[in-house]
């Protein structure tokens, strides 16, 4: 089958063998999968991240639940927000069937361990023309939903678990530093959650305008005006949730400058690099850090119904779609976030 | 009256001019007052540390809460755990007399705003023989308590704010990494509070017995056994809390590097210092920081209550007890802290 496949944290398009799939697993041909900025992250950075977490985690026990790492001098599909058809049941399949429209967390488990599709050598993720997923994992895409939109559910899935993460409620404030996808997901959970005001900040246009859509109170252009004061001149007087969704060096540092007395910062970019910053800046605030990483289950299908019963209209995220062999221009096109917010991988 | 001096970042003793208590104000004569680590700090760090927060508060408002800056160039005396006997009562007084005993959160508010005692130009800390209290501040010290056991509530209550903030229950477990007086007053709480196991680390030996005689589970060397490796063999299941009450760069990343999934890392220990740190430690762990400073006034009060109730014993705390002549010499005795852990100042 054609796929995106990364090697030596180098990408190309190939043609790879068709996975099989073993006890309680199906075939699905993959419908749509979105490019995530980890990817690009992954591909540019993987190996220097490689070399610093092996550092970092010397000495420590491994996490027995933790995902088995790829090797990455063998070939990997990366793609871990897709949406397929059911094109083969395995053994041991009792409830999904050929033609059966779904979306699944990127995750397989098998006699050998847990593994993270779209960062498995064994399991293909979505920049390719098929893969195997667990049938435990499959969640059906209600009838009328457009595959493209369902393939959103697992970014929008990040900012739910962010949002839960922060325990923001009513009668508090946010400010979104950064929107990109998952900066744009948290705006998206905020207000499906009433959640006012919220200050989004970015300096693209386009990005700013996608925020706007979603219902941001405020967005500025952090040249102009940064978030805080945007903040203090819209309220400034409710409690306030930061997300830091920029992850580059120094953003935490910043978000924890500004930072009013009691704030909670909720760290959903990832920076993969060595950060700074002044303790003293949090201890004379009494400020929280939360990092947050990934979503439940029960989020992950919070995110799809929010879709489906069009409590939230992610299609202007969609800014392009491209075949498995124009996902390396795409991984490029990326770059521009006046072009592009996300580009969906349409192997059909 | 006779005092320890601090004018330019220099220790001097010296005499000055007794203060003049304002309405609903006491003069009060110092029984005993310990020497906080933190006042070591501000004497060789804090003219580094005024410009790293002058630099880093840049374009922001002053927080209108806040307390008054004292004036480096003026003279300022520390000093902010005291017991006191109060020996003149100013106007609009109608609770202290002169002769009661108490102690008091260490903070003085008058028309021109908000001061910290101990912090201030204007109001003496208790390095020096009198100082002025709001009578609303002042709580009367248990008949029959020590004074020089009373003075030990404000570093106590350091403990039971952190403690508090942590909100550690029943059923989890923490380690405290550091164990001057901070670090052992969140052992003596997380125990008055019967949580375990804690596993208590610190170099020193005589650190690690007062650990123990306060009731942690496990001390421990860091040289021979790191904290989270004991932790792991006494327990490794319970949700755990990492109390961080070392204060020097690197503290902060070392605990997120070793903490398990979903910790709580209490960062108690002041770092004044630019630090480091890998958010992806954090990021892969949905890790949560939370900085602490202080407490608040209900837990000052709980605190001299489980002193004065004998629910915790710190009469092993108190190291030394010198003039007000000797200070400076006390100043360069607590670098030693197989010699210390507290050192009160008696003037009479």
């Amino acid at each position: 089958m054609r796929a995106a496949v990364i090697n030596d944290w180098q990408l190309r398009v190939d043609d790879i063998p068709v996975p099989t799939p073993g006890p309680g697993q199906v075939l699905a041909k993959v419908l749509a999968c979105g490019i995530c900025g980890s990817d690009l992250h992954l591909l540019q950075h993987g190996r220097e991240q490689r070399e610093i977490g092996a550092k970092l985690n010397e000495g420590l026990p491994v996490d027995p639940m933790g995902m088995q790492m790829f090797v990455p001098e063998h070939d990997m599909v990366m793609g871990h927000e897709f949406c397929c058809e059911v094109v083969e049941v395995g053994p041991d399949c009792n409830n999904l069937k050929q033609g059966d429209v779904i979306v699944s967390m990127p995750v397989a488990f098998d006699a050998t361990g847990l593994h993270g599709i779209g960062f498995s050598n064994k399991y293909p993720g979505g920049y390719a023309e098929l893969m195997v997923l667990n049938e435990m994992m499959g969640i059906k895409v209600p009838n009328g939903l457009s595959v493209d939109l369902a393939a959103l559910t697992e970014p929008l899935a990040v900012g739910v678990h962010a949002v839960a993460k922060s325990k923001i409620h009513a009668g508090e404030s946010a400010i979104v530093m950064g929107l990109g996808p998952v900066g744009l997901a948290c705006v998206a959970e905020l207000k499906m959650r009433s959640i006012g005001p919220v200050i989004a900040a970015d300096f693209s246009p386009k990005r700013r305008a996608l925020a706007e859509a979603l219902g941001a109170d405020v967005v500025v252009d952090p040249r102009q005006i940064s978030a805080i004061d945007a903040w203090r001149a819209e309220d400034g007087v409710r409690p306030l949730v930061i997300f830091e969704a920029v992850g580059v060096p120094g953003m935490i540092n910043e978000a924890m400058r500004v930072a009013p007395r009691n704030t909670r910062i909720l760290v959903v970019g990832a920076c993969m690099q060595q950060d700074l910053m002044y303790p003293m800046l949090g201890i004379g605030k009494e400020l929280n850090i939360q990092f947050v990483l990934g979503y439940e289950p029960g989020e992950f299908n919070d995110a799809l119904t929010a879709i489906a019963d069009g409590r939230v209209d992610l299609a202007p995220w969609i800014t392009g779609r491209v075949s498995i062999d124009e996902v390396p221009q795409a991984f490029a096109d990326l770059g521009n976030p006046e072009a592009h917010a996300k580009i969906l991988v349409k192997p059909g």
